[in-house]
């Protein structure tokens, strides 16, 4: 049996439980894992989370792609923001995009310990689900949160992915966390549109008019990308990529 | 329009939004906060939170009770563990009980920084409710927790204190986890027995045999007490005090 945790926020992945043989599966619903899976949806090859500004702005020195947000609000000189609608209507076909975000990069940079990390999003629940199944290992869901404090569609997503392992695979809830997130899913998926509103970063979003991201974002399976790490950024393992 | 925030672990008061005005309400409903209610219940005059076993053990030296749990079972020097079924039998009139545990004086030693604490549990919840309804101050619930991650009987207590307060005064939920914790408790609150057996604190104690502090823990007011930090330690405030 295989033991399914979920970390609430990057501050409280240094107190995970499980400790060998797992996955870190990072969830940044607004934005940042569900553009992962829409890069890849466009063809990139690659996604590089890089940290800092400074760091980022070397990369694009180098003639990389780069993506960046920092408040909900694309910087500046950054190729692209987080819009996961923005970067579907690009051709990233072979390109390397570098990417920093004001959560999602942070907590993949926790979850660098581990070297096992994949990315998950409603927009590519399925797929990671499917190729999460195949992996034989225990798994973390780590909630980027927002500035280290919880997340509510973060930890929607975390529950969804509670189910729909849970449906496929032989996997033992872990923690009170995982409990919560699955009982919190279970309550809003017939209804997301309504709960998810609730949500703080869905209302800093809202007043920033991000209606078609906001409404992608808890689209189920738009995507079949399956973001994984392959040391040196993210790659797609889809099965069905072209 | 006052704020209630909620902290879901110790490790993440530090990233608290609310920043002045606020009482931070600390929750260990297994079992410390219910039994520092348990103590007042019992007479006690004042209950001191001590971190370490170390200090603990001078207290007793100097006179003091003491009370004191590691993972779930009394400290063999303590004059008692942290059941608040044991204390409720006690005649503590009169009494200072030096009080150290797993998790919740470490949430009380983050909250120290504000000033102004108070306690909760399921125990109190009307009586704490009154009083902080008259208070005029922003809220902030901290969750103990179990080892700075999650605990799932916590944050129901304080999705039942954000139902208590809403209902008796103006406050606005401020954050996603005080969200979270709200539905949680909604959803919980016509079955809290059967909803809390899927908490695993409540395993462990279920294991170590304390029926009778579990059913005690999740009895909604059973007491009237008002634990409150003065400067030393924590008093009794409640009005009906003999």
């Amino acid at each position: 049996m295989r033991s399914f945790e979920v970390c609430l926020s990057p501050a409280l992945f240094e107190f995970r439980t499980t400790t060998e043989n797992y996955i870190v599966v990072v969830v940044d619903v607004l934005r940042a894992t569900t553009a992962f899976c829409a890069a890849f949806d466009s063809g990139a090859d690659r996604v590089i989370p890089v940290s800092g500004l400074a760091e980022l702005m070397e990369y694009k020195n180098k003639g990389f792609l780069t993506a960046a947000e920092r408040d909900g609000r694309k910087v500046d000189f950054a190729d692209f923001g987080n819009s996961p609608t923005f970067l579907l209507q690009q051709d990233l076909s072979g390109k390397e995009l570098a990417y920093s975000t004001t959560n999602g990069t942070q907590a993949v940079e926790k979850a660098m310990s581990c070297g096992n990390i994949a990315i998950a999003a409603f927009a590519n629940l399925q797929a990671i689900t499917v190729w999460l199944s195949e992996q034989q290992k225990n798994i973390i869901v780590l909630c980027s949160g927002w500035k280290n404090t919880f997340s509510f569609e973060d930890t929607l997503c975390a529950g969804a992915l509670a189910e729909s392992l849970k449906l496929s695979a032989e996997y033992a809830i872990s923690c009170d966390a995982a409990v919560a997130a699955l009982t919190l899913w279970q309550r809003a998926k017939n209804d997301l549109e309504t709960v998810v509103k609730t949500a703080s970063h869905y209302q800093r979003l809202l007043a920033l008019e991000q209606h078609a991201d906001l409404q992608h974002c808890f689209r189920l399976n738009s995507s079949q990308s399956v973001p994984v790490w392959d040391g040196r950024g993210f790659s797609d393992l889809s099965v069905n990529k072209d």
